[in-house]
């Protein structure tokens, strides 16, 4: 896992992965008391940074096992990212879904080309499920994060943070990454040593789910104790990977927890001052630049907004609760 | 007014107008029955492309005049523009605004720089206020739309729109445009008149607001019976202007009507498939490429969406109805 992967998977990217700006507005910059640029990926195509992983993983296999066919464990943005991606180079792709997920995160995983294949949560057994349609097919399996290829697609996104902040004049400042297995994370971070080594990434994580924060504070993988009761559904891994830890241990500054509150109020605040749809947890490392500014030195912050597919009931709850965006 | 003029305001907007991407989504291309390419608008500095149009204005403006300071009638997206790209100048702001403006606009535009003068909507007479203070102080008017230097503004949407579609591959469509006084639309279709002839820009209105669909029809200047009484408060403009119209009728294809419910829907689509904040005003352009396939001939569409400064209320009625943006 190397600088050389994610410039291999930044060059597959052209044309296929859209290039995010950088966002900005006065009002969020006084909010945080220093300069915020936001990296808004909710506007990736599927509406997460997820589509680069999938886009980097199944451009790179061989034209033999592409045409197998692809296969991903994912109730939410990881399915639509390699199901549009495996669609857009041909290539059958088979998503294992609980069969109690959204009935339009279905659909829509559905609609992106993907053969679904539920299963109950209960008495299923998603694993034997799908290492039988590996064996079958001669599938494919596309990890969510813990894969060099996905870490190499999501780290595109850090090489237009090096030059989106040069170009901006930023040279030095932390980088904040919503982090559930530190795909992105650690993508972004090796991205940033090589071409903006006065960037700093650190990941931002919800209360009760700050396995990475953890780990980077006592050197060793740590374990959530819960699995679920978050509304930052797409970042609740339980704990930082086998390959990214390393780079995440090697590279990121301190971790920064938010709550859930602040979460939602970040929400507001894209909405009435970005004009950008974020869901929960694409918005926990708003709500760390906004709202814990003590934890953050530099005088420039870079925001990895890094989805927006949010249930319209709890961007509503963002919306009563905090909608003038103050 | 002229391409040049184009030309050389996108030189003064270069690093400080945001170049906002092309977005799109297969979930849109389906319902639509095209190709469709959204230019997201609303990203811009102050929530709309009408701080291209302040911009383009102020920076035009000599040094003697800028340092006397600008004036703007407005209660919306204009007086934003404007107070931005005023107070980024140094140069005072005055922007004259109706007492029963909402609130938070006033507060906004106050915290954007400019000094708010208030007048009654029903006693004020706001034309004398505005001559007395230009003739106090010498300051400048800047008109929201019937400007040669706020058209030239507006018009850097195009130059972008000519470079981003050919490197789609896209060489002919329609570009639809919400237009209001015509600024925007007058500006866009210049510019792609002499950078992307094979694009031809349209305007795109609410009902009971197709001043300029009607005027494009009889070849003159027709006016709106009404002057509010629809959620697209951006875009109630009586008629189009004296510069606006001859640039319209010489280069504009048909305009395109449509409903409030289809505006509504149209905010809800663009919520859930490019998680992008819409408001009334600025999702007309959308609804006609979604819902009114037959009156576009083209294979792509692209479409401005040209504001996101939207209530919070407005935008929950938008989801509370078409949620699920289907």
């Amino acid at each position: 896992m190397n600088m050389e992967m994610i410039e291999a998977a930044a060059l597959r990217a052209m044309g296929a992965v859209r290039r995010t700006p950088l966002l900005s507005s006065p009002f969020i910059d006084e909010i945080a008391g220093r300069r915020v640029l936001v990296k808004p990926e909710c506007l990736q195509e599927t509406g997460s940074f997820k589509f680069r992983g999938g886009w980097a993983a199944v451009s790179a296999l061989s034209p033999e096992l592409r045409a197998r066919g692809v296969i991903a464990y994912s109730s939410g943005n990881h399915a639509q990212g390699v199901a549009l991606a495996a669609r857009r180079h041909g290539a059958p792709a088979v998503v294992i879904m609980p069969s109690d997920a959204p009935e339009m995160k279905i659909g829509n995983t559905r609609a992106l080309g993907a053969e679904v294949v539920l299963y109950d949560r209960r008495s299923g057994d998603r694993d034997a499920i799908g290492a039988r349609l590996c064996a079958e097919r001669g599938l494919t399996l596309i990890k969510p994060f813990d894969d060099p290829q996905v870490i190499a697609g999501q780290g595109t996104t850090g090489i237009e943070i090096a030059e989106q902040a040069a170009a901006a004049g930023v040279t030095g400042g932390d980088v904040l990454v919503c982090c559930g297995g530190g795909g992105l994370t650690a993508g972004i971070a090796l991205a940033l040593e090589a071409r903006a080594p006065g960037l700093c990434a650190r990941p931002a994580e919800p209360e009760g789910f700050d396995d990475v924060t953890r780990s980077l504070v006592s050197g060793a993988i740590e374990r959530n104790e819960r699995g679920d009761g978050s509304l930052c559904d797409a970042i609740l891994t339980p704990s930082p990977g086998q390959i990214t830890f390393p780079i995440l241990r090697r590279l990121c500054g301190p971790g920064i927890v938010v709550s859930e509150d602040d979460t939602l109020r970040a929400m507001a605040v894209a909405f009435a001052r970005l004009k950008i749809v974020l869901e929960p947890g694409g918005a926990v490392s708003l709500a760390a630049a906004l709202f814990h500014p003590k934890s953050i030195e530099a005088e420039t912050v870079i925001v990895v907004a890094t989805g927006g597919n949010v249930d319209p009931l709890v961007f509503r709850l963002a919306l009563d609760r905090f909608g003038d965006g103050s």
